[in-house]
């Protein structure tokens, strides 16, 4: 792999992959330990430049598709994406891992996770989050999915906690349904990059002197990326034998509808992806296995399901709630 | 309805929009005699300014969903939309019948067909068409589609049907499939506006003199939106009754996943509406009732599917063949 960056930036790259491809066994090896089925494996080459491997369960007893992906990918830029991506010269690296969990049961939430680290040039950020879609919102576990990831921010700098949880609210959020995609978590992007690489973002938070350190922030990545699937797989646990019926299915079909319109309008990741011709069936792995859109589909006011949109509706500092 | 343009302009506007809305009527009347069953209709302001009739049947014996969309919507321009709509001034009008038809059945084609008048300041423009897209492809119908539309076309410009045909080809194309969404037909846009405003376009077919005269071209929309479905409900009536199972209904679930992606990741109708704060419900009518998506998923060397699917990818001059 050739590209010309500087000796410290090349070492965190370096450092950064071999992360990201251990990070992706130890998920799997998790998930597959809760599910009790076995992933596939897909190792595939990116023709402009690196590769990744893919890795899936579908149909499993607990989730119905799940995909775990890491590649290191790097090449030149098409025009389109030199200039909307922060950085300069032609060439451009990122690599890292990306996870969406589809369960089968409706009481089970969908989580997306995500660390990432890109360069280009002299510019170099690492970015990520995770957030978590329930079709039926249980107070205590959003707030326990919230406290999770506030607790693993605390241990590396106070302000990141509230900025990332907010970032989340701004970012996984649907305008032309002024609807959040779920209960939230954290996002963020461009850590280590400088306030001007987040110069085409609708409304960053501002940037903190803490971030300014690549080293601190791989650290926190690192932490994030080791820790972030432990409320989740706490979660699943408690709800997967609750029962569900058609009705139950139904609403998850048609909330998965909402995911797949998120992801495929907005989520800068598959843009991203799909951007620098990535590997499609990786990329879209994330869409949910089976969907449904019905016209003018609106919960009845009262029932559980409405209950469920108004309380994802309301982006509560779960973190804070009694719970 | 106050909108500061020409008075020629004006009436041109009044009489297209007057136009769509017969039209809609009239196509919802002949589906309706085609499926048996009814459609709701739903009529809605747009807060900025218009509003629409959308018409839709769910669940139908022949199909599984089917809109049908009037909208006359028009006010100011959101910065974004301001720099890529061509034309000049902060207002635009829109108008325009879109539909499409979902049927349950795996052997009978989706159809997509839309007529539209768009106006920004001065500049006035006619856009639309018509593709197929079936699950199944027999090339007697693609064949009969297309002559149809070549039929139309022909009666009022030779130069018109090669031209759309080749636009519907790259219009209706999925660049991270490297797949075309169906078998195609006819789509064309700018019409009357004069080449300048093909400027955005990626590559437009070049303008031609027949297209300067506003009045001659929506002779020809009108000519089309009356014509348009005529070819379709006859393939739905050949194939209704022909025989499907799970595989056929699988394998229909998993391209209308590609219907999907088209319209939220390309579609320039969906993305218009999304942006210009359209009604939500009657834009994304159009995606499919149910689809799924599946890692890695594809047809069998040799199998109907793959047959079918090579038949897509050919992009061949239907019109010309034997059939």
């Amino acid at each position: 792999m050739t590209t010309a960056t500087d000796p410290k930036s090349a070492d965190l790259e370096t450092r950064a992959s071999a992360f990201f491809r251990e990070l992706q066994e130890k998920i799997v090896s998790g998930l597959q330990d809760l599910d009790g089925g076995r992933f596939r494996e897909d190792v595939w080459d990116r023709p402009g430049g690196g590769g990744g491997r893919s890795r899936v369960l579908a149909d499993g007893a607990l989730f119905e598709k799940a995909g775990v992906n890491f590649s290191e990918v790097f090449g030149s830029l098409q025009p389109h994406m030199a200039q909307s991506l922060p950085g300069e010269g032609p060439t451009f690296h990122a690599t890292g891992v990306s996870l969406v969990l589809h369960p089968r049961s409706p009481r089970v939430p969908t989580v997306h996770a995500n660390v990432r680290f890109i360069q280009r040039g002299k510019t170099a950020w690492f970015g990520g989050g995770t957030d978590l879609t329930p079709y039926y919102v249980v107070p205590e576990d959003a707030t326990a999915f919230h406290r999770a990831l506030k607790g693993i921010c605390d241990r590396h700098e106070q302000s990141l906690f509230p900025r990332f949880k907010r970032w989340c609210d701004r970012y996984f959020f649907l305008p032309h349904r002024n609807e959040p995609r779920g209960v939230g978590g954290i996002f963020f992007d461009y850590l280590g990059a400088g306030a001007e690489a987040t110069a085409g973002e609708p409304s960053p938070p501002p940037a903190t002197k803490w971030e300014e350190d690549s080293e601190r922030v791989f650290g926190f990545v690192r932490d994030l990326g080791l820790g972030m699937m432990d409320a989740y797989a706490a979660i699943a646990t408690r709800r997967r034998a609750d029962p569900w019926g058609d009705n139950e299915r139904e609403w998850q079909l048609l909330r998965r509808g909402r995911y797949a319109e998120f992801n495929l309008i907005y989520d800068r990741g598959t843009l991203f992806g799909l951007k620098t011709d990535g590997r499609t069936e990786s990329i879209l792995m994330s869409l949910p296995p089976e969907v449904r859109w019905r016209y003018g589909a609106a919960p009845l006011p009262g029932s559980p399901e409405a209950l469920s949109l108004a309380s994802i509706c309301s982006q509560r500092d779960w973190a804070d709630d009694p719970g």
